[in-house]
């Protein structure tokens, strides 16, 4: 039995995927990233032809949760890329393409099992994949069966095994990348890298909630940097440097303006959850000190006197707004809102100093537009 | 950052596992098999010496876990592998052990993740990794935490975990062999058909006990494949078989070889847990029934007259002896014990007849060693 995988044969069963997003033209690189996932998804797809209708159902459901995304990672690797070569950007880009979509299911996968391992069945407001299998299953009652132990296990089940098949689906496109041995190598041990990072960072992150492991700032910035920095940022900033044959140091730093941009995004992230304007970020307003949510800004409290006004009311499912608000005022004496201000600026700042220095291995388009990365980051609202 | 895969570096940092298994000089290729895991362990150990200490107790846990199995797969490659091959076994041992043991390691990664998903603690009465996980958080009080739903989910998500951390790193090991390009995409389409088949198998076993997919003898045969016999019989005699340089076709042969093997040896499971002598296979007698296991021999019982007496008790969790002793009977009198017996007896018969088409290509000493094995099959009672 030979499996077909895009890289290895240029086949294309007819089936394509179109988005809302596909007809922005304003958005780098879209129609090039959408047709590299429909090639991907036509593969799988071919692959699993011959299996039951039902699992059909579920890799379809599970295709229209990866379209429904923003792209970031793929964009983000594709436009610096862009910028750090010059000629032989087309005789590559196919390349460059694989890893962008791989990026894109690995974000798939990631999504799907902290969703699994959270028991979410939403994600920004909409039904995620788990959700939207619990909805499949019965449509008519799934305000009932969303609360039902059978009907649940079955849709995480689904939400685990697909996570299982994108991971595998990742490896395998960095694994037949048509690259020199030492190039896919070093993608591969930045793949490596990353997936023992996301790995240890969802391990904080739930030993954090559950309470297995006890909550301080240096954990809180050590989860923020694993669990999205690395794969979010660092991911697809050396792999443009990779791909772009950049040397070693290079990529290397290129990676730490991107963990230091990925932890900036992650403190603002906390931040913004608990003093930002829900109207503009969308978050539901206190939904963090509803949870109980153990983020650098909460990290920070506990090691104030305010902690024990805060804590009696921290983690409480039926906060009001107005103890909320309490906690946020408390936030702000205890000096918690102004140190992650700092701390998202220090880190800033690093990205700053770090992209002078890339000079002048590193062209000035691609300074330009980390340049212009880090000030988006910096303005950002929601 | 570089890590360091085994196949990369000859690291070795020199920490060493030691289990009872390997004092057996009696067991094929134990030794090599442990040096491997052991190398493979320290190479993953060495990447994640910078995480938290919490992360290296979930971590030798699962190397603890990883060490109790029995090998079966990495012994099944080898062995064979060493009959197809005469002279050049010496140079390419050591890729074909690392293939070996990522075996293990996709093994354990499948049965980590198949505790999660049917919530167990337990594997063939002692505790599983999940239920190592639960006993290390609170030795004194397990027998009340195994039902904490906090506690629980803290265990099950280290179980998710290091699913997946075992999976990348089987993907890992198959992308970096040390083997001509042709050769390698061999073995990774042959992982990438494995990983799709198994995923497919839980799917259709989930949907089963969850009712989510109706229940009838394709479907039950068809799980049985997928979950089962492509992993442990397919990929370890099809990787042998690659790794020896065999032609496809003889590798196809080999892999259909080894499907039907292991369909008889998943029909004989469900056979032996109905009818067998649970003082000799171990497993509790009737648990199949009393959890309502959706097995071949209840396939066919459902399309017998016999059914309808038999589904009044099926599944109950109370089942009593003679309940338990009455399906037994009724199964027999519906024709689902012969059914079995033939089906297990056709699979074998189709095993031996492809094995003598195997010659000339084939080694008479490989011919030999499969036939053996569909003997001791043959045989099994536990």
């Amino acid at each position: 039995m030979r499996d077909n995988w895009p890289c290895d044969t240029r086949m294309d069963n007819g089936m394509t995927i179109t988005t809302e997003h596909s007809t922005h033209p304003d958005l780098d690189f879209n129609d090039e990233i959408y047709r590299e996932l429909n090639r991907i998804c036509a593969s799988l797809s071919q692959q699993c032809s011959t299996y039951q209708p039902e699992f059909r159902t579920c890799l379809d459901a599970a295709f229209q949760a990866l379209r429904g995304g923003k792209l970031i990672r793929p964009r983000m690797l594709l436009g610096l890329y862009n910028t750090l070569v010059d000629d032989d950007i087309e005789v590559k880009l196919n390349t460059v393409l694989q890893v962008a979509v791989a990026l894109e299911l690995l974000h798939f996968s990631l999504l799907v099992h902290d969703d699994v391992i959270d028991g979410d069945l939403y994600r920004r407001g909409k039904l995620n994949f788990i959700g939207q299998i619990l909805m499949h299953r019965t449509p008519e009652s799934f305000a009932q069966i969303q609360r039902d132990p059978e009907h649940l296990d079955w849709a995480q089940s689904n939400g685990l095994l697909m996570g299982n098949l994108f991971l595998a689906a990742t490896h395998q496109i960095f694994a037949r990348l048509d690259l020199p041995h030492h190039q896919r190598v070093r993608l591969l041990d930045l793949l490596n890298h990353t997936i023992n990072d996301t790995i240890v960072g969802e391990f904080l992150d739930v030993g954090l909630s559950s309470k297995a492991i006890s909550p301080n700032m240096d954990i809180a910035l050590e989860m923020s940097r694993l669990k999205t920095a690395t794969y979010t940022f660092e991911l697809p900033m050396r792999a443009a440097a990779i791909l772009a044959e950049l040397p070693q140091e290079i990529e290397t730093k290129i990676g730490e303006i991107g963990t230091n941009l990925g932890i900036a995004y992650q403190l603002q992230d906390d931040y913004l959850s608990t003093f930002g304007d829900a109207a503009e970020h969308g978050k539901d307003a206190f939904s963090d000190l509803r949870e109980g949510k153990e983020t650098t800004i909460i990290a920070f409290a506990r090691d104030t006197a305010k902690w024990t006004d805060i804590q009696d009311n921290f983690g409480s499912a039926d906060l009001s707004t107005s103890q909320a608000e309490r906690i946020q005022h408390l936030l702000i004496q205890c000096g918690a809102k102004n140190h992650s201000l700092n701390a998202i600026s220090d880190h800033l700042n690093i990205c700053r100093s770090m992209i002078k220095t890339l000079s002048p291995q590193v062209d000035p388009k691609a300074q330009n537009l980390l340049l212009k990365q880090v000030e988006q980051l910096a303005s950002r609202k929601s």
